[in-house]
């Protein structure tokens, strides 16, 4: 299974014409799957900590194609890495830096092949897709990619305190993660001090509270209404767990 | 054929979480297809009647995944519902049950089966995904769902005269069945009343106006224009007609 | 494979419905792919221009599922064109003409085949998807489409002086082709005269440019931000290269 998470934009022209390099090339019947193409926009950060948070329910042997990537042609590297028996594939920008430090086992490639005709601007559809079905058809070519040490941009592993996403319910999700906050705690966002609920069904019905979301992340959300809005609040802006 | 009807968002990062758990159990070719996540909002009438008017063009057996869900973790029932050969998997608390009283023939069952992890707010990932994916391959586990009288929420099958959907053209879909509404109707709303047009290309060029649309569903439309914008109406909106 | 460019919104409930017309007809494992359900709504001319940049990339016996379609219900007709080895299907009112005007070899049909129940307002499901179906896995039932000498509605397949498109990034799309343009030009827009640069990363950090983009478009952008909002401009606003 190739999982596609980007910021291209679920309703824009990139998304079909990576596919369209995908299905070019992929031998054999793997499904090709939309988890997210809005992580925010020159986002990296929030991207590393969606991408760390999402893919622990993926199952051994998916290939992330994982691309955003505001320093398009540039001199930045483009990266394949292993971790715990999955792969990614994208740009080396601390995207996939975040998953690699904490999986039990990464491994970490530079991509040396260059396709015939390499666009300045879109490496997701010239570069990356064709990797990406390569590795998931397990038809690299010899040399294609070249093993590292390490990446080269390295993001801080441990949890980001801020909002990383907000989703079309107005919900705001953090990059902290509910296994480290007690269910005790107070969160401040947006000049507010929020309690914790179970569900949205146990929020008293006037005001914002935290839970931990299903993949396992403090999210901000408000009874029947956007958070984001009754809070003023957007990507980026910090948190903060007091017990 | 399993089809998604939600209000997760196409765009947001719930849809590929559920597809993930569909192509997990699916052990056929099972198509997946995406038939509408934008769905209003905590609007479970609207959705209601949507299902009830996008369902006849499917083909008997199709597994219909319809989630609209803001009660999630309250004691609210998950319920399968058999509907004139047609399967559907969701809450029991109203969204099913437009379709379900309309059917010629419709039998319900309550979802006794739980997931050995279960999120307290993403059960349409957690627990109608593997269900629905279970019954379109006809592989449910004994007792995984059990017989039951009826729904427990059950909505108004009648038609329902507010609008239930506007798309990004700005047209405004109500929950109206033109076939109960005479072509020399008028439609009142935002405080105007529009005669009926065959389509987009008879009507005048100056003003809205209001006609069958491709689903069965009484519509407002303007030529060239936003009619929602244009008459200042939305989602909820009360429409009458009078003869 | 059949890839769908339309107006239709990658959100609402018209694609899905499509889909389910083609998937009930396609006897094959015959590939849909999403190129763009957001070409500019009632632009055709700006469709037409982007079906023709696009469509370069995709191979030999692509079926091109083409619906811009404000027409619809009128007595435009429906057209099938194959050019250079390429298939699309749509409506005959200027959408396919400036890919066939700039092929090599071009054919042209009128489609004769009407389905038992045309529905006025969505010759997309009720029209166009059976016969690309068909098309698709070489089954056209005889009649169902006639020569014709050449398209009614022609639009000039000269470069588009125009922006055609603006992405969720804020990037505004061309008409210009880039092999027309010299990288010494200068392009005039919204009052300002934009300079080339390869690619972002070379952007000073302060403003807008343009660049030739992966589809061989000029388009306009600006590091980091929105070059539409920065500059104020939208669909079918002019644009002037000046060497």
């Amino acid at each position: 299974m190739i999982v596609l998470f980007t910021d291209f934009g679920a309703n824009d022209l990139y998304v079909g014409q990576v596919k369209a390099a995908l299905v070019e090339r992929l031998s054999t019947a793997t499904p090709v799957l939309d988890l997210l193409h809005a992580v925010p926009s020159f986002r990296i950060d929030a991207g590393a900590h969606l991408l760390a948070a999402l893919q622990p329910r993926f199952p051994p042997g998916t290939v992330f194609f994982a691309v955003v990537d505001p320093g398009v042609g540039s001199e930045r590297e483009a990266a394949v890495v292993q971790a715990d028996g999955k792969w990614y594939v994208g740009p080396d920008n601390g995207l996939l830096s975040v998953t690699a430090a904490r999986a039990g086992h990464a491994r970490t490639w530079r991509i040396a092949w260059r396709p015939p005709a390499l666009s300045a601007s879109f490496h997701g559809r010239d570069l990356f897709a064709p990797v990406a079905a390569w590795i998931a058809d397990d038809a690299l070519p010899p040399g294609a990619i070249e093993p590292t040490a390490a990446l080269q941009v390295r993001l801080s592993a441990a949890d980001l305190a801020r909002v990383i996403y907000v989703d079309h319910y107005g919900n705001a999700l953090t990059g902290l993660r509910a296994q480290n906050v007690s269910s005790k705690a107070t969160i401040a966002i947006g000049g507010r001090r929020l309690r914790c609920a179970r569900v949205f069904a146990d929020a008293a019905a006037d005001g914002a509270f935290w839970y931990a979301n299903s993949i396992g992340l403090v999210e901000i959300a408000a009874p029947g209404t956007s958070a984001a809005r009754l809070l003023g609040i957007g990507v980026g802006d910090p948190v903060e767990a007091t017990d």
